[in-house]
């Protein structure tokens, strides 16, 4: 069992492992990529550093971090779950426990703003939270990767009338055969007071129900299995930097403030400090 | 006129100081020294940054911030005054005006903890605050340097009976040939109800009251003389980074939390963050 599980490798999560490895703890960095700073062309206003490269110091974090001995792996989170007194993460490789999280998976996004509209009227972003009101209904999940297909395995023993709708994108896991998958881009969601159908490139589909499970599991996504509070596309968290579930944290961009690379670590070493009081409280 | 003066140039007065510039804002950090960081034999948990030296780090970053053509002063601050709609910054050299002002000196101590007792009670460290209280009364002065002459300056008009206390440090200003001096450290401070005399290591000597002027201008004398809100030793800000006074605003060690060197920096973002939307709300 992991002291702490960090979602994200941006500077907010390996700030945190440094600091949690720092205080004694036992904790896992798992992320997908470098976040984004891998797209950040410049950076020149970081303290005590000169002109740089997103993406060269997101590499010299990585390797300082590694020094360290703080344990990284290159994973991509596909489900956070309440296990017994632990939350459990699972990953496209592996499953771990852990008595908290970190969520520092940067910029909380919709990416699905053609759905907008029916949020709550047809549309959902998790499977666990709604599946049950599909029951033998009709419905889309739009995805096409490991993620699509963990939601896709949560919605199959409620209904079998599911269609994958891959949004253009190439489907990259294997599905059952009797699913059927469109791989048109979707143009337009429509109905009256609900969902009724999705228009794609080719033609249109009836639906009483579509679950967006698009790109990998990201802080919005998370945040919606989790019940954690939203706040204008930020993760809320209190001053010591914790979600409305005890025991999840947040840092970085995720939660809102300036968008920069010192903030996003400061609040990665003032989350590390603040879970390492959380865990000491909880043994005495 | 600044459109603000940062006090500081520790991570979080360069750090502001960069953001203020990027922000095309005309501001001037005046520090005496590298502050904290001078003092850290070596930093590993700084995001982006290998294992390095607090100096060599501190270093790094003025040559960053000059190359960025940040302004930066080596000097002294002496006082802080009200001036009209503006800020009147004295440093030993030079004196400024400016719109705001951010205080960034590291953390605030109180030097002086043989005083504790009998502060509000005899010991003062404000001479504009308090020198009225000992009209024509016989008074020490704590110091050698020249806040401590700026204090003495301030109550000369107000009594001749002074006496200057070096603390075991030698006076390197020059003071009224009339004004004794002991250069012996201070053992005690004693009196029943309120401070009647101070014992040194040569003799006691008999006192209404005592200003202590020691080491120089910091946040703790600062704040005395400006009449900003303190806590536990700490400047109290908002979630804006503002004091009590509108547009002095303060950032890193100074209102406390994580004294960290990433903790800082990012205190210095926010603060200049925050200067630069006062002062477009001053304009509208």
């Amino acid at each position: 069992m992991f002291d702490s599980i960090i979602i994200g490798m941006g500077p907010a999560g390996i700030e945190a492992g440094i600091y949690l490895k720092r205080y004694g703890l036992n904790a896992l960095v798992i992320g997908k990529d470098l976040g984004a700073l891998e797209k950040a062309h410049e950076i020149e206003n970081y303290y005590g550093v000169g002109k740089i490269s997103g993406i060269d110091l997101a590499k010299n974090s990585l390797k300082n971090a590694l020094n360290l001995e703080v344990m990284i792996n290159k994973d991509e989170v596909i489900a956070i779950e309440y296990g017994d007194n632990c939350f459990i993460v699972k990953t496209t490789k592996n499953e771990y426990q852990a008595k908290t999280i970190l969520i520092a998976t940067g910029k909380a996004r919709n990416s699905f703003q053609l759905a907008k509209e029916y949020e709550g009227k047809g549309v959902s972003y998790c499977a666990t939270c709604d599946g049950f009101f599909y029951r033998k209904k009709k419905i889309g999940i739009v995805g096409y990767n490991e993620y699509m297909l963990s939601e896709l395995n949560a919605l199959l023993p409620l209904t079998k009338d599911i269609t994958v709708f891959t949004n253009g994108e190439t489907l990259n896991v294997n599905i059952p055969n009797a699913i059927p998958v469109v791989t048109t881009k979707i143009t337009k969601l429509g109905g009256s007071d609900k969902l009724q159908f999705v228009i794609c490139e080719d033609k249109e589909y009836q639906l009483d129900g579509l679950f967006i499970a698009l790109g990998s599991q990201n802080a919005f996504t998370l945040a919606k299995h989790l019940g954690l509070e939203i706040n204008n596309n930020n993760l809320v968290v209190n001053k010591n930097y914790m979600t409305n579930i005890p025991g999840i944290f947040a840092a970085g961009d995720v939660i809102g403030g300036l968008l920069q690379v010192v903030k996003a670590a400061s609040d990665g070493a003032n989350a590390a400090y603040n879970i390492k009081e959380y865990l000491r409280l909880q043994n005495d």
